[in-house]
């Protein structure tokens, strides 16, 4: 039925992912995104196009590998949390290159929280110390159990140290993740919580130039997965952090804009994760360098999320509905006389 | 419920526009088409994002007035013809700018055949001499009819002359449109279509610049509504035709791309849809003069056919299906909760 389009809905998406399992799904996710990140050259690499307003944003993220054409629809509203209403909602469509049509419709609010986790775990691979179990988490609102869990699942972390500016995120994190088989520590500071960590998560949702990172906090060897930094005018780390790191970035280009790196020259050398995964370049440079992965979300992971629930839909029937989004006349020419024929069914059906 | 976006599937979409009457749709389209170009202003203009590929291309079509973004997705891939495919297809999404919340997801290639042919009608009230009853069509494709309908409903032309290299699309057209009451001629070339025609409409599908109307058939005070020609090295009208002519235009920028007048020098003077129909600027100088609408289809277009929409389907209930495309967990902060507290119920939904 080429006019049906498939639509992996919200409810269908939390039985997908429950069924296969959180931990299951972001070490698939993780082995999608990093395929796609070794193929970089393959891939269109068009800016984001973004609607600003008082209130917020709303994005478009498309990309394609020349076979599939992927984008997201993204919002971002701080205001909204006040009215109840989602801060982000996402959903994404891919697309046949060769023929136009789409091939899939997702929900990808849920999506996206296991993209970036899986991304954040997939640098950490590559730039963390081997043998890391213990990370801090520095920001313990809804992606801080997606990543706690991505690196547990992709790199054996065991021991987290939460810490939040609001213990009742803390309280929900710890909740939330108790059945994961971790050693949660409840910090007081984040002074506390970097304590011996190995990683150090950084994703609170402050939408200042604040420093939630100072330089003195930061050991030899630590990795840094710097997560809630992600637009203009919003970073995390103290840009003395940054001066004496090895940085990786998603994409230059745009991290520039959006990224830590907002606070340093536009000439500041950084190295692309592809770059790191085909080694090309190393991403750690030394054993006592401290790594960062100044992380803003690219259109690429949504790319390999849709990509992956694509696969995984095909695999198992059940979780789509058929959209009748594809206008099919049976002679293309004759749009006119197809509204004609659907007069006796438009009436039947209504 | 804000986490349920209403859907317009195809088969409601043809339900809504038969139930109202093509005439009537086309109407009140072409009503909202040009209040929202008379506020011009107010819209982000923002360039189509497109993805080209060997066999064709995919677009993203954002604009946004402030209050409402809507934005289409639509491809055009000639060589899917061939293969029992549409060449174009589009749907589209409408949200609210306060929120970034989307509220409507619609099929859109019925809704773009609709709104290019009212766009059409929209100018030529505008620009075409008073009184004009009859219009030539070359080229009798998909559009063809719609095009049609829009002069006959908002300008009263109801003696039509038509011509199209392959006859079966003119018997097609000819046939679709004999209940509506038109005057018809089937004529055998370009000139004999054109033929005592005060509005001369070219819309065919040849993907080449190639001259389907040419200068000497043209007579003083004609008007030419020129819409096939809408991609670089597409046109389909003589140059000599553009360089006497009074030329208005959607949106300069992009139809010095895609339009006529790639064909002219970039400086070549142009007046713009809304500068006409707001009175800054006259759109025909002369009644002897030549007037081109060139036109190429513009986001606000799609933002107006879905503003539409939003209001029909808003009156009339039941042409809608709701879809769960919006994450909404109780506590914004808490997405892993909604997965866990989600087993049960996908379980049992399951």
């Amino acid at each position: 039925m080429l006019n049906q389009v498939p639509f992996v809905s919200v409810h269908n998406m939390m039985r997908l992912v429950n069924g296969l399992g959180v931990e299951r799904v972001l070490t698939d996710l993780a082995g999608y995104v990093e395929e796609d990140f070794r193929r970089w050259q393959a891939f269109d690499k068009t800016p984001r196009v973004a609607a600003h307003s008082a209130d917020g944003v709303i994005e478009l993220m498309p990309t394609s590998d020349g076979i599939s054409y992927g984008f997201k629809y993204v919002n971002g509203h701080p205001k909204n949390l006040r009215e109840g209403l989602q801060t982000v909602t996402a959903f994404g469509v891919l697309a046949e290159v060769a023929t136009g049509y789409p091939r899939l419709i997702s929900e990808m609010t849920i999506l996206t929280a296991l993209r970036t986790a899986a991304a954040s775990a997939v640098a950490a691979r590559a730039l963390a110390p081997a043998g890391v179990r213990t990370m801090a988490v520095i920001g313990n609102g809804a992606q801080c159990e997606f990543q706690a869990l991505a690196f547990k699942a992709i790199l054996g972390v065991d021991r987290l140290r939460l810490y939040d500016v609001d213990p009742v995120a803390t309280r929900k994190a710890t909740r939330n993740l108790a059945r994961y088989g971790f050693e949660i520590v409840e910090a007081a500071s984040v002074a506390e919580a970097v304590e011996g960590a190995g990683i150090v998560t950084t994703v609170t949702a402050d939408k200042r130039n604040a420093t939630v990172l100072h330089d003195n906090l930061v050991g030899p060897g630590v990795h840094i997965n710097a997560v809630g930094g992600d637009c203009p005018g919003k970073t995390e780390l103290s840009a003395d952090i940054l001066r004496r790191a090895d940085i990786v970035v998603e994409y230059a280009p745009q991290t520039r804009i959006e990224g830590e790196i907002q606070q340093l020259a536009p000439d500041h050398p950084v190295t692309e994760l592809w770059e790191v995964l085909t080694g090309a370049k190393p991403g750690r440079t030394g054993r006592d360098r401290v790594t960062v992965f100044d992380s803003v979300g690219f259109a690429i992971e949504d790319f390999s999320a849709l990509r992956y629930v694509h696969d995984r839909v095909s695999e198992h029937a059940g979780f789509v509905e058929q959209l009748d989004m594809i206008a099919d006349p049976d002679e293309p020419r004759d749009l006119l006389g197809m509204l004609h024929r659907a007069e006796t069914t438009g009436q039947v059906a209504a």
